[in-house]
């Protein structure tokens, strides 16, 4: 199915649209808890990574991990999350969380329950403070450049772009 | 790295293993509430997926997108979730877990709280029961023909095997 009426993947046009091509989009996600969180979305309304045909799925992933390495190299966090879930709003998407020790479920999940206390919360909304520079470095470099963007690669990452 | 002493991927010789090449193992994950949860454990010590180059990305989300496949084959599970977290135990791995609409934490990510009562519990340990030939099921061609194992594919679902 290319669209579905009642799926909001489908339907809406609010979200904040940082770059996409005609099979995928990226868009920002405004949680204040986790900075640089951002989804990438496929245009269609399919549910799994295997609904779409092999070369779909080397172009979303290629994408997802793009993404990734341009988190790593201007946020510098201490792990990334990637997740497909899609148990709620079943239209294939790709969840990139860029995580640190100090964010409120380190270690766990983000889906998790929050570990924080108040001390801890308020040192985290200031870390994130900290950070407001460098996402709006990633979403610009995404906005004006895509995601194959070349950047410095970090220590011990492998070059993406071309990949 | 390759290893690193202090890593539990890196030194456990107990997961069951399914199958595995040079590159990668995938192992079978006995979580009770998540009938055919299977991880694929990058066997090289790194943290992220842009640690790896370009061709063992490719490897590695090929064979994740083969067990996919042979889990809604054999399962027909509602979701599939995939994810790639590591924040505990930063060793390249990804989760691969079949969901159904009456497990415990559905339609949340399985790291979420539970939402089941006594009732509900008790409804999926029986439904979890009848599931349990389907995960052998699975779990015995892992074993016996790997991820590339041709089964009848699922509606709609994009032939993976050769991808």
């Amino acid at each position: 199915m290319a669209f579905s009426p009642d799926c909001p993947l489908c339907v809406s046009d609010h979200a904040p649209l940082l770059w996409q091509d005609d099979k995928l989009r990226i868009i920002r996600v405004d949680d204040p808890r986790h900075p640089g969180y951002v989804r990438v979305i496929w245009q269609r309304h399919v549910a799994e990574m295997t609904d779409i045909d092999p070369m779909d799925r080397l172009h979303l992933m290629r994408t997802v991990f793009q993404v990734e390495r341009l988190q790593r190299a201007l946020l510098r966090p201490d792990k990334i999350n990637l997740a497909s879930l899609g148990n709620q709003v079943p239209h294939l998407h790709w969840h990139l969380i860029p995580r640190w020790r100090g964010d409120p479920c380190f270690p766990d999940a983000i889906w998790a329950p929050p570990r924080h206390d108040a001390v801890q919360a308020d040192a985290w909304a200031e870390a994130c403070g900290t950070l407001a520079p460098q996402v709006e470095h990633l979403h610009q470099i995404l906005k004006t450049r895509g995601p194959a963007a070349d950047v410095p690669v970090p220590d011990g990452a492998q070059d993406a772009p071309g990949a």
